[in-house]
């Protein structure tokens, strides 16, 4: 067949935006307001704009920015998924970004049209985004064990318990505290923000860290996992 | 702009290929036979086809198999590139996957339009190529330090000084034959090809190994890098 009566393809872009929201890893979802899946949720997303867009990543930022306001501190190219089923509009291709925000972030934007709900419950969503999701939180968790990716959940500046929590949300598993310590202490990218504690309950205040900032907008690998 | 008068993008799909060729991981290219970049040295690739492509792993198959009648015992997506400078004929995106070969099959296909060069020494590509063939050596030593991902590369049947030379070369470092051997023990993936030995030069003779069966398509994963 000639490529110029080839069927053509309108490649998109989705992303899967993470957060932590009341302790639990959530997924940010919209509902569609057109067809095909009407009324379904599915993740932000959009066809790539050729005539403004840099790259599949600057399309994934300017279709996030346009349904939330948001530029996410950590964004990564996921997968490309593809094929003739996945659309009911025909063949079809969406680069797939997951994108990590802290919920205080997510919940400060004025008039957002989008809701979140536990990754582990986006069983029925539009088009494949069902294996979409599942993939970003595999691709976290295996991530996340070796580095220092999940504190891109955790806002600009939190405690130690809280920073478990995520590592623990990240994994799917519960963490001993005394060993999750040690490791974060090992990976040396925490410094704590002299004189500020947090206090909740009868336990005694709770020492408030961040990034050091060489860590603020690069990864730390771990050479064994948390 | 309305998305019927937007520049339309036609998706392609590149593959590196790399296999290990007289003790050296290299890389399948072909020369270029028209504009853009006649005369250039490239990966293989091609427009994704819809009428008979399932999925661009599909498409990247069907390319392979058109430049090299080959089909890979490893293809994995490697990450889709994107822009309006990688191609002079304007805003272009790729989906690129990188495959793995042991030189044994690749040297028997008669009539390949292809050469292998070291991967190490392709700084003179088409296109973004060098930059996407790069980025698969690097996807291949992190995630061939963890696993026995560079089995594919060692044929169905080896020795183990053969298959050092093939971490080896995926690593890009020497490897202690004590330990190395150890680890691949540890893995619990090979077994000794009964009666099977090669002779190669003074040496007592090399027992033959091949992959046991559970461990023909799957990858076996380490907690520890080799």
């Amino acid at each position: 067949m000639d490529s110029s009566t080839r069927p053509t393809i309108q490649p998109c872009v989705d992303v899967v935006l993470l957060t932590i929201r009341n302790g639990h890893l959530q997924v940010l979802l919209h509902q569609r307001k057109k067809e095909p899946s009407l009324g379904g949720w599915a993740l932000p997303g959009g066809y790539i704009h050729p005539e403004e867009d840099e790259s599949t990543e600057a399309a994934a930022l300017r279709v996030l920015k346009a349904k939330t306001s948001i530029v996410p501190p950590y964004l990564e190219q996921l997968r490309t998924f593809s094929g003739p089923r996945r659309d009911p509009r025909g063949w079809s291709l969406t680069v797939a970004y997951y994108a990590l925000v802290p919920w205080a972030i997510l919940k400060a934007v004025k008039g957002g049209d989008f809701e979140t709900i536990p990754a582990a419950g986006a069983l029925n969503l539009s088009f494949d985004h069902v294996e979409i999701v599942k993939e970003a939180v595999s691709r976290l968790r295996t991530k996340g064990q070796y580095s220092s990716l999940p504190c891109y959940l955790a806002g600009v500046e939190f405690t130690l318990p809280a920073l478990q929590v995520v590592y623990e949300q990240v994994l799917g598993d519960a963490l001993n505290k005394a060993a999750f310590r040690k490791k974060i202490q090992d990976m040396g990218i925490l410094e704590a923000v002299v004189g500020k504690t947090v206090s909740s309950g009868p336990n005694r205040p709770a020492q408030v860290y961040r990034l050091k900032k060489a860590f603020r907008s690069k990864l730390a690998l771990l050479e064994r996992g948390v």
